[in-house]
């Protein structure tokens, strides 16, 4: 009987670490979730995550082989294979890849979360069949992913796609990076907050939002706001189209791509959103870009297991990459 | 006897073209040039061209084979191979490969100024070795060419790297593009008179650019004032300065370069512009990349010839671009 290959997606998040086995046609045969935040050190998290995967899958495992794992992760470096530093847990520097490798003789490949996201979306989502675009993930912060000629782009040691700490505002708002202005602190879940208490204390219009304490309003709060046609809320989605979309045309300046790909909480605003950053992204593009530039809403939130995606998917890159890589060997 | 391979390198600028003939080393066996503003169509043009060419190549072909034609040229595409309305000359939009292969039956190729300087830093200059970086041209406008993976980058439809059109200041200076605040109206040899002018209107310290006319204030009489301590033309390089390295230190959040490359007019100025460049940009680096990416002068400048230099260096790229996809082809 033939076996079905597949790879382990394995997407670590701050509070969940979300797991599945991925087909190469994205087809997800197992998945499943550890509490991340239990785990003061990597070790134990490890333990904890394989002993979860081997007890679901000594059940099926005839059926299948598997032939690598995929990591997305926050600090991620894909070149080092490292986690370093992440700000949500205590782990310190982590040499993820070779810490798994001990115990799977597989290739294991561990990138950042907007980059499995783009290769995700590259592979079963929104941006099939693109080969220059940008992948802008919408969270707590604003991460990016790019693809160009195809592939994922790392950058010179791994840091390429840092889009949410582009500086769009000269002595603009306090970044936790220690610097001021950036992009993230405009457009994000936190951004658009800062944006509504900001508006709230700029003009005197009635709002819903004026119940809330910062800690407690959230950016599904304002958008439900918004479809009310609260004032407030309408115009910090508004400013956040403004501020997104001028990022968005100087970054084609650059890169010249065929498509931005949003994804997601913010993105899920749908036309809150969409609406505004369509138009004042138009309208900053260079003319030579004009009406060539496509923004798209992610395909692969329609997933409930998006990340795992992701995650399977900057494996199966990387083994197709080796196969290529093998190949030009032999002919030269 | 054996015959060496050469390509014919052509700049094509709005005064002059020069052009020569390259080998792989770079070494330049015949260079000449003929104006280019004398033609009011492009076919007069090339004739004119290819009759100074063919006069000194008849005297030593038996020495050489002439295997491709690379063309640097403004407003050009990679991609369609044309020059598309140079705001230079008047010759509308022109299919120039095409035209050029009528004749010769060689690969031809065209790509702008920047993009072809990228390519001659990285084949002959100070990006040897480089697989990321970013040439920036600093000329009467500001132009770039990016390098990624090894080789140049065009983006989807040929028109990546124009940095020059990055909007730097909402509501800026008004840009020849129809829109405001481009970097290039700030950062360029006309950015740094229109610099020049500003102070002058603000400050009422004395300095000795008081005595020139807009239209007679050059970039290098800025230069040559600033050598003699002018405090206004000191001033309007520090700001000069101060724009660039914000502007690439947001460049550096998206691409993760090890290194970007000054060429041009702006370069020449050296350590007036090099000093406060390096101290603005590293300041405004996201931690994760300071001390890590350099700011180095071409070293294409050198060379009398820098532009033809650049314009063969892209036709060698594209012939051994076409050597590597035939043995892929081979394989698969």
């Amino acid at each position: 009987m033939s076996s079905t290959q597949v790879v382990l997606g394995i997407d670590i998040g701050g509070t969940n670490t979300a797991f599945g086995l991925v087909d190469e046609k994205g087809k997800c045969y197992l998945n499943d979730q550890i509490q991340t935040d239990r785990h003061s050190s990597v070790e134990s998290f490890l333990i904890k995550l394989f002993e979860a995967f081997n007890l679901q899958f000594e059940q099926i495992k005839d059926d299948f082989e598997l032939i690598g794992i995929g990591l997305g992760a926050p600090s991620a470096n894909y070149f080092k294979g490292t986690i370093d530093n992440p700000t949500n847990f205590s782990w310190g520097y982590v040499d993820i890849v070779k810490l798994i490798q001990t115990q799977y003789a597989l290739p294991v490949v561990v990138t950042n979360d907007a980059n499995a996201a783009a290769i995700g979306e590259l592979k079963y989502g929104a941006a099939k069949g693109l080969n220059n675009f940008i992948e802008i993930t919408l969270g707590t912060g604003l991460g990016s992913g790019i693809v160009v000629n195809g592939s994922l782009f790392h950058g010179h040691d791994g840091f390429a796609g840092e889009l949410g700490h582009m500086i769009i505002e000269d002595k603009g708002r306090i970044c936790n990076c220690g610097r001021r202005g950036c992009l993230e602190t405009y457009v994000s879940a936190n951004g658009i907050r800062r944006t509504v208490f900001e508006l709230l204390s700029i003009y005197s219009v009635e709002s819903c939002l004026r119940d809330y304490s910062y800690n407690s309003l959230t950016s599904k709060l304002i958008y439900e706001a918004a479809l009310k046609n609260d004032e407030i809320a309408k115009m910090a989605f508004e400013r956040t189209a403004e501020k997104l979309g001028k990022a968005l045309a100087n970054y084609v300046v650059l890169l010249n791509p065929e498509a931005i790909v949003l994804f997601g909480g913010l993105a899920l605003a749908g036309d809150q959103i969409l609406g505004p950053l369509n138009h004042h992204f138009e309208n900053s593009l260079l003319n030579l870009y004009k009406g060539k530039v496509k923004i798209l809403l992610s395909s692969l939130m329609e997933y409930k297991n998006a990340a795992i995606l992701g995650a399977a998917a900057i494996i199966w890159e990387e083994i197709h990459k080796k196969s290529r890589d093998l190949q030009m060997q032999v002919i030269t």
